[in-house]
């Protein structure tokens, strides 16, 4: 029998789901933040099995029904409903796609290849992880598989689909492609620039942690992270999870270089408004969720890149670096702080790469991914086409695999056809903010006050409560007067590291 | 249809549902000392959620029929899977007895009168808590009516059964009657004994909180605790959360009198190490558990109040907090501070009670109680109740509702029928620590060397790794020779207050 009213029940069923996947997203947390390794297993264990219970719910036998029903009475509900009904079939057609030992063996293999690759980064051996791996990668192909089928798309773009709804390798090919063209000569033209200005004059340290800590959490408060929901703490990956309401972002500290933690805040901090922006009364249902990864990285970047290397904000904050570690001197004037912080030049960790070269290191990525996935390159053979790759790409080539493909955590969390999501995002960043730019005169003015209330109000309005409520190219569009493209990022890219 | 093998086939739902109450242990510990305050209704949502689902999976329409079948097939399984069985009707009858909506109703309310506590109990506001409270109480009244009905017990028995099983209110009356006819003489003589002997010297403060922790966590891993396995941390009402594979245990600080703090992680470390003992195959389903509260509590004030109060301990640990702190004389010499340690005064604080007074806070808290759900008390009453309680047995009445009746976590967060165990769990642990220093000469003179091995040895095969496969009783009987009783718990205290 089928409720009385299906999309009430579908609301109802929804919102379980969502509380599965919340406790979930702070358990994930826990494991990267707090957990004592020796608890790994159980941890794997709990996640597993609430993995496979939000997918029995979502799966359950007359999901399919309530969905047809809803949809048949679909005229009758308001916008926000109508949209929330599309994402609700959209997740239904993800998970239906897998069966349960499919879910469930997916988290295990994930769960064991981070903790073993925990230890294969360490000790820069990449032979460690590759049983694990290559569990990973079967389990991925096996996924990538059945929701092809489900979505009439390739393996690889249903892979991406999970991240990116809506997100296509044409399309990617498209942009990078652009890129590709254009990248070289600007990191040419850039460093050439760079070498004859000379070096920016270096900042003293060490920078002790405790200083750091308490620099970074009050330029996230700046940035207007709420600390009455979220925290901030160390992980080896840096990374935002929890939820809306108790968002966690997390930092690691180097003693001798204070930005790539503060850096790091600030980038995380830009997801972690995004995740508390989401539209208050729709978050516990798909249609609250963040659009995608791809405009949930442009959150991050727009903060980190556009808005807090800019001359400005490092205006703003270097008295606030001089008191917090007791500096001063010319080296710690704002010209020669913003010098270093929009620095370029190649290097190996994608993390803590600027810019101009960040996009090489995603398309190394997705290139690598894809070949793999295609079973175009074997694992073994990882390590010699990384860094084939990064020869080609970046000119420079790892000493050894911990600077090279054990770098990130991605692969091992089985999060594959993620990573042109951070390219995307860096394209939609520049358009966005430049939009805001043009819409709020005093933007820029007030940000070199520390006042981010301008900036944050129109992100608010034209990204954050939008949730999911329409495409990331209408909502780019409806904000920016385009989709997705490359323009805006190729002329930040020229004002800042070519005019002036 | 039912299962080939309706035994296994319930192994694995319990492995199942104890999966979802571990995720909820964790969560439940985050809860407590680290979600930041604005995420409360999200997480209360989340362990409701979960609370719900545990429930749904224990009361599926087929279970009945797996458990009677499980039980025509008893004869064919052997020991620890035959207990379970028993384990496992017996957590289905507490489930069952019970509809989803008032499991969730429960959860919800706790998490609700939880943090109405927090504020109330801060301001000594007994009135701010009276409308959450009340809404407690209905529905704990509601489950024991349930509960009774199923069991065949009154409300009451029906409630304490949830925490220790088979606990029955006339068995207490027995026990709290012997130990009411003997305490106050008792208490008498040994502050005659104190006043004529002169007070202790004071150990000069203050102690920063990191030295505090250093020891702290120091003195826990000389006691056996598996920081492989367990973090510590801080909260407002100390606790042992968590999993046995990933113990929690928490205590908070107080930069004048350091013994609280320490001694709260050493009586945390007996609970841990209880948890962490768990027999390691069945820790995942029901006769896996920890017995019940009163072998609990007696594992972690055998250790506080048996093991590290003893002159053996302090003789250990003296030079360690000497080095802790920075201090030396005479008020730091061993002799002087275990004075301090076993020092007897009527005080308004339940958890820093010493051993003799510590009995009539629980009486206090148990004749309240059961008032309460007997409808012979208003809730609006109860802080008048309860100084006169004060009066009568310990001669003091609390200057506010903060040092009174809202002291403890226990009525807020929903434990009801929870507090007798403290005091039995005492008479336990007098037991228990006598028969395994006579089992094992040399324990005393191990503990003087800070070895706590011999002594966990012996928990561990006594205690720990029987995990629920027998009662109670029986567990204490072939530990010591006899069921629980007051006589040892009384020899301790006349050995310790009135002798040497």
């Amino acid at each position: 029998m089928i409720a009385n009213d299906p999309y009430a029940e579908l609301e109802r069923r929804f919102a379980r789901i969502s509380a599965v996947g919340r406790a979930g997203a702070i358990l994930n947390w826990d494991r990267s933040t707090m957990m004592p390794d020796g608890a790994s297993e159980d941890r794997a264990d709990q996640l597993a099995t609430l993995g496979v219970i939000g997918h029995e719910m979502m799966t359950a036998p007359d999901m399919a029904e309530l969905l047809a029903s809803a949809e048949d009475g679909k005229a009758s509900l308001d916008p926000w409903r109508a949209a929330n009904l599309r994402e609700m079939r959209h997740a239904w057609i993800h998970d239906n796609a897998l069966p349960s030992d499919l879910v469930e063996a997916r988290s295990r293999a994930a769960s064991a290849c981070e903790m073993a690759w925990r230890e294969a980064r360490k000790n820069a051996d990449f032979k460690a992880l590759l049983p694990t791996l290559a569990e990973v990668v079967t389990i991925t192909m096996r996924v990538g598989e059945a929701k092809a089928a489900a979505l009439g798309l390739t393996l690889y773009d249903a892979l991406l689909d999970e991240y990116e709804p809506g997100g296509r390798c044409q399309r990617i090919d498209t942009l990078f492609a652009d890129l590709e063209a254009f990248l070289p000569g600007m990191l040419q033209r850039v460093m050439e620039r760079q070498k004859a200005a000379g070096a920016p004059l270096p900042l003293d340290g060490p920078f002790p942690v405790e200083a750091q800590r308490r620099l970074g959490l009050e330029m996230a408060g700046t940035l207007g992270f709420d600390f009455y929901h979220g925290r901030v703490d160390v992980s080896a990956h840096p990374f935002t999870g929890g939820t809306a309401d108790d968002v966690r972002i997390t930092t690691r500290y180097d003693e001798d270089d204070f930005a790539r933690a503060l850096m790091g805040v600030l980038h995380e901090t830009g997801h972690a408004l995004y995740e508390a922006g989401r539209p208050r009364d729709w978050r516990r249902q798909p249609v609250g969720n963040a659009r995608g990864m791809v405009l949930h990285e442009s959150q991050s970047l727009l903060m980190e890149m556009q808005a807090c290397r800019s001359d400005a904000f490092v205006t703003f904050a270097a008295p606030r670096m001089r008191a917090a570690f007791g500096k001063s001197g010319t080296a710690w004037e704002a010209a020669n702080i913003h010098r270093i912080y929009t620095r370029v030049a190649p290097g190996f960790i994608r993390v803590d790469a600027d810019e101009v070269t960040y996009p090489l290191h995603i398309m190394l990525r997705y290139r690598l991914e894809r070949a793999i996935l295609a079973g175009d390159l074997a694992l073994a053979d990882l390590p010699a086409a990384w860094n084939e790759g990064m020869k080609e790409l970046l000119g420079i080539v790892p000493p050894n695999d911990s600077l090279g493909c054990l770098q990130d955590i991605h692969w091992p969390d089985g999060a594959w056809g993620y990573f042109p999501t951070y390219t995307l995002g860096a394209l939609a960043a520049a358009q966005l903010f430049a939009a805001a730019r043009k819409a709020v005169p005093e933007l820029m003015a007030a940000i070199g006050k520390g006042d981010f209330s301008p900036l944050l109000a129109w992100l608010r309005t034209n990204v954050h409560a939008k949730g999911s409520i329409a495409d990331t190219d209408t909502i780019l569009s409806q904000a920016t007067g385009a989709p997705l493209g490359t323009a805006a990022f190729k002329a930040h890219l020229e004002t800042r590291y070519l005019s002036a």
